[in-house]
């Protein structure tokens, strides 16, 4: 089945375009700095792999830099960068001390200077330096998430009572100027909540986080709600952002690759949110529709869809929209429906997905394993792998969501 | 917003397109019979828009005809055909009367002699020759479903209990031709599942029928074992079918109009079956990809979505929809979502479905109605009225399912 060879091939090129490296070295690419100090701040759980590269890449241009990521997520030495491991998600004390080094790094450059800030998801916990004592914002974080507040909410009030996050970081970085490099891991990539954008503007009002106050009436000491009435900025002079990872550009590279291979290429979305087993099932009606097609076709989506547990089998997203679809395709000839995580990992399990085609629900029910049971059950793991239907890459050291692919032919 | 005005147009059209009256007059128009008598038999809930149709078109040539349609669901006398009326969904006393009408007009035709088989979804009940007491098939019919058997599995049972399913009906015919005419209501136009293909080749065996009996342990008598031990019809060098209207014409029709209003079209599938709210996310996901393109695009999917109630509120699959696609796309310019049923009733409600644009969501936020919680509460209906959002056409005439949606520009 050449089809089943496509669709992986499809996607293990996209994974490796989508790696914090490839990512780091486009962004880096031809990129003129001014002949001032370079220093590199790298956050989040691809800080190492990021800063590794861009080190590379900038090589003697480097003045020093510092990375910050999560525990046992850093690889080795980098030269002239000093690497920190921090607390995720709960930010910890090594949190404020890297954060408060990495500041220390970016104070007193001048204008020629450049900070080359790499950011990748989970940053908002590991760079943190709270305006207010961190027993006091865990209690309110606690409140916050008591009250049913949500994330658009939290974050108002949180960009305020820290000194990085909210754009802040840059402002303490000037006049030096920041070139940003996001590898995104949200979709649509919104840029003042990755890592709560310490490098872009904000576009929350003081006048909105009083609301928020007096909504959910929140308990706060005086000193917290004076900083609430402090405005985050909403311009930033001196920042550069380049969004190098997304999801966005995990589709393009599917798409890219599956015309290399002769696929005429659909590009569905790259948003893709709503139930896992419905998303299969959608897919499957697309590829019944199209699964006489003589033209080879290649249906691309991105994104993260979401399970809402029925059952407490081993599953992931990836798996529930591969077995869903395995139900949707039965007996097409020509047809496959993959999906799979970018980061190598569905749910609590091995796998980063599922892939199937015509002949898988047929050999489910040879094994006596019912499509419908088994994702009342998100015991999709089990089922795909009694017909070797899952996909295994093992960690990809990459993060930006999801990848599901129909081929037709 | 020209956009909702050409979402509409393009529904209008394809409904249209879909009337029963329309589907047989392209079925019969150009088509030359043999030089016999012409005998029309229309049944199902359609019966009387396509006989009307069939015998304006077919004039003096037609013979004699009759119409087997539900209570209430014929409009007059047509000339040279007898009208009926039975029951549905459950087979009645005048069902069976039809039925043995219908079964004397054919018997007895010569070879050059055609009978005009007009089918629409319905069938099964108005359509009916027991071959054993009605009572006792009523019995029989109350355990298959108290079994929790699936519809094939019951259909392979029933079809060999008539003297009329299962392909049974066109062989009273011969040896006379039969012309069948499907309009289809069933996703994938199944045609030995139609009003249980009365003139269709079965595709179930005595071998399978008889593992139901033993797999639910069914009680039957003698004689009803003895009928199912008995082979249905797996050829009909008699008949010729035509399908003319169904969810797949539907959508072509759509397309067509959407092209000619200037539309590129992407056709997604016309066999959708997944959650309705969950069909409506991924139409906004496709939206918002797509949402800045600068050439108009049309994204076309028909289907049947199923809605899994968690509320007991007012509402459709097609409101569901379109409310679920309003959440996806708000604040986006440009992008139109319409979901509604061909027959005009979506639901157990007035409208036929739902349109909504980038707008709708912040409309309804300004009447405090949130989105989340009134699909939670399967109260599709009156968020959609509060912002005119509903789609009120009125009984079509037809019934080939759903048809959805995206415009873009």
């Amino acid at each position: 089945m050449a089809n089943l060879r496509n669709a992986k091939s499809i996607m293990k090129y996209a994974f490796k375009e989508s790696l914090p490296d490839t990512a780091v070295a486009k962004a880096l690419e031809n990129k003129k700095f001014p002949e001032g100090k370079l220093v590199l701040v790298a956050i989040g759980k691809a800080a190492w792999q990021m800063a590794h590269k861009a080190a590379g890449t900038l090589g003697k241009k480097l003045t020093c830099g510092i990375v910050i990521t999560k525990y046992d997520h850093s690889k080795g030495k980098i030269p002239k960068v000093e690497i920190c491991e921090a607390g995720h998600p709960v930010p910890d004390d090594n949190s404020f001390k890297a954060t408060a080094k990495a500041i220390e790094m970016v104070s007193g450059l001048g204008k020629k200077d450049t900070v080359v800030f790499l950011v990748s998801g989970g940053g908002s916990a590991l760079f943190e330096k709270p305006l207010i004592p961190a027993e006091e914002l865990q209690q309110l974080t606690k409140q916050f998430l008591a009250k049913g507040m949500d994330i658009v909410e939290i974050n108002t009030l949180r960009k305020r009572l820290s000194a990085v996050k909210g754009g802040k970081f840059a402002q303490l970085c000037k006049p030096a100027q920041v070139f940003t490099v996001v590898l995104s891991d949200i979709i649509g990539s919104p840029l003042d909540m990755i890592a709560s954008g310490p490098a872009y503007p904000d576009s929350s009002t003081t006048k909105e986080a009083m609301e928020i106050v007096k909504k959910y009436d929140l308990q706060m000491t005086d000193t917290a709600l004076d900083l609430l009435k402090q405005e985050t900025p909403k311009r930033l002079d001196n920042v550069t952002t380049v969004v190098t990872g997304s999801v966005s550009m995990l589709c393009k590279a599917a798409e890219h690759k599956a015309k290399e291979l002769g696929y005429k290429t659909i590009m569905l979305t790259s948003s893709l949110d709503c139930e896992a087993r419905d998303a299969g099932s959608f897919l499957a009606a697309i590829a019944r529709e199209h699964g006489a097609s003589a033209r080879p076709m290649a249906y691309i989506a991105g994104g993260e869809t979401v399970v809402h547990l029925t059952g407490k089998g081993k599953g992931g997203r990836n798996q529930e929209i591969a077995l869903a679809a395995a139900a949707g395709i039965a007996g097409l000839k020509n047809v496959v429906v993959l999906s799979a995580g970018s980061d190598g990992t569905d749910g609590p399990t091995d796998a980063a997905g599922g892939i199937c085609d015509g002949t898988t629900a047929g050999k489910l029910l040879q094994q006596n394993i019912h499509i419908d049971q088994v994702l009342q059950e998100n015991a999709s793991y089990n089922a795909l792998k009694a017909v070797n239907a899952l996909i295994i890459t093992g960690p990809t050291g990459t993060n930006v969501n999801d990848l599901a692919l129909v081929l037709i032919n």
